[in-house]
């Protein structure tokens, strides 16, 4: 299960009767996210997470989920990253250097008690205030022409989008619009780790002065992830949550939703947008 | 917190500047659910999960859950269903008649391992089969010229939307076309779990003959859902992933996909559609 689209057959029907064709679907399929530590010279392994992925791109996946849930604090922290196919399913077992502690009182607060679509929202809250202490005080800025431009070129982009109809995209720009990288998935959570993960891997975007674009909707989980990287500006082609501006607020983030090629909306830190 | 909207200030930006505006926000807070039983005459709570939703629901949101999840069989176990607010957040306590044991094996497999938005894929569809051990036999049928106006009808309905452009809805029609109930929440999981949850409580909805209808995508876990409420058709606005195919074919589930006014694909069992 390493295909980021599935090839199926459909039915398609309108006002004059339907024919059978071949269709593309996105793909989605679990990962489990496992860790792998020594504690005492002892080898330990805990399962993290059980996600619902696109395939593909499941070793940056994994370390940018650590990363973002702040079980890790760095990716230097990673050994190496293990991918096996199971009768039960994908795993992607992420081994932590000799020495190297994960924050694990943060699993059990944040993950066991959690369902549907949903991060354990108070105890989250609560325990990302013990990572991120202070708001984001970058200094950064992106000219709101620039923007303008940012859904067409993500547009262009999304090949998965463009045959499945059904997916995700996160992007990295910097501040003159140029397209860092961009990762899909069918979960908007798991795009954004994705493209986290692998801006720490290649190490090669200062995501500090990089701008976050969401195809869909800002929820209060992708800021909360933005900030875990400190990225500054977040804009989303959909709308925000209220609580999405909450947090934006309470860590300085600067929030764009409805990100159109003629306008769009500032629900924090405007400052970071040159009008 | 019991206001689906929440109002917020923001800066509109286009081509020629920008002007500072009121705006409306979906509501996007915490929802702890908790589960009340007697354990040999003993009462004995336990949180069984927390989820993002949009308040105003909550009773109805925290029943479906628990019916859709497979924790409880039947809305007729549940004795009542207690709304609190506490410094921390909602909490919904559903507490069970006396004599009625909840699944409760079901949460430690299901959701102790969950994050982001996903459910436990490989366990949660290990478990279900537990509970669906059959295929979906329901020969009702639904024809394709009343499926071109179900977008318009549902569209009409979303109050939600309008207002704050970012909410999911979940519907059930009858094979007439006729809404009998619509359900929004930020969390497309929510808005189906709500629309099951009040369709049981009210008893007045025969879901065995009824189509649910999505304002999005349909993932895996909708279809799970849907399932285990009996839902013989299942109809999304937007595209399904290759999973919810997967497990569509195999409880005999009808999915149909991108339905407009003028189109749809049918992606299993369609013998439910009259074309």
């Amino acid at each position: 299960m390493t295909n980021a689209v599935v090839f199926t057959h459909v039915k398609k029907v309108d006002q004059t009767g339907f024919l059978e064709a071949d269709d593309q679907l996105a793909a989605e399929a679990p990962l489990q996210i496992r860790l792998a530590y020594y504690s005492n010279n002892v080898r330990q392994t805990q399962d993290i997470a059980v996600t619902m992925r696109t395939p593909g791109r499941d070793a940056v996946l994994a370390s940018g989920f650590l990363f973002t849930e702040g079980i890790i604090s760095s990716p230097a922290e990673i050994q190496s990253v293990d991918l096996v196919e199971t009768p039960e399913g994908s795993v992607a077992t992420v081994q932590l250097h000799p020495g190297i502690q994960p924050q694990l009182k943060r699993i059990d607060r944040s993950f066991s008690s959690t369902a549907a679509c949903g991060v354990c929202g108070k105890t989250s809250m609560g325990d990302i205030h013990t990572v991120i202490n202070t708001p984001l005080s970058s200094s950064f800025q992106f000219p709101a022409s620039v923007l303008f431009h940012l859904p067409e070129i993500l547009n262009r982009e999304q090949d998965l989008f463009k045959t499945t109809g059904g997916i995700h995209a996160a992007a990295l720009f910097n501040d003159q619009g140029e397209l860092l990288m961009m990762e899909e998935d069918i979960g908007r959570h798991n795009a954004v780790d994705k493209v986290i993960g692998r801006a720490l891997e290649e190490n090669a975007v200062a995501l500090g002065s990089s701008l976050l674009l969401l195809s869909g909707r800002a929820g209060f989980e992708l800021i909360q992830k933005a900030a875990m990287a400190g990225i500054p500006v977040v804009a989303a082609i959909g709308a925000p949550s209220s609580l999405a501006v909450t947090v934006a607020e309470k860590w300085h983030i600067t929030l764009v939703g409805f990100l159109k090629s003629q306008r769009f909306n500032i629900y924090s830190a405007p400052e970071r947008i040159r009008v």
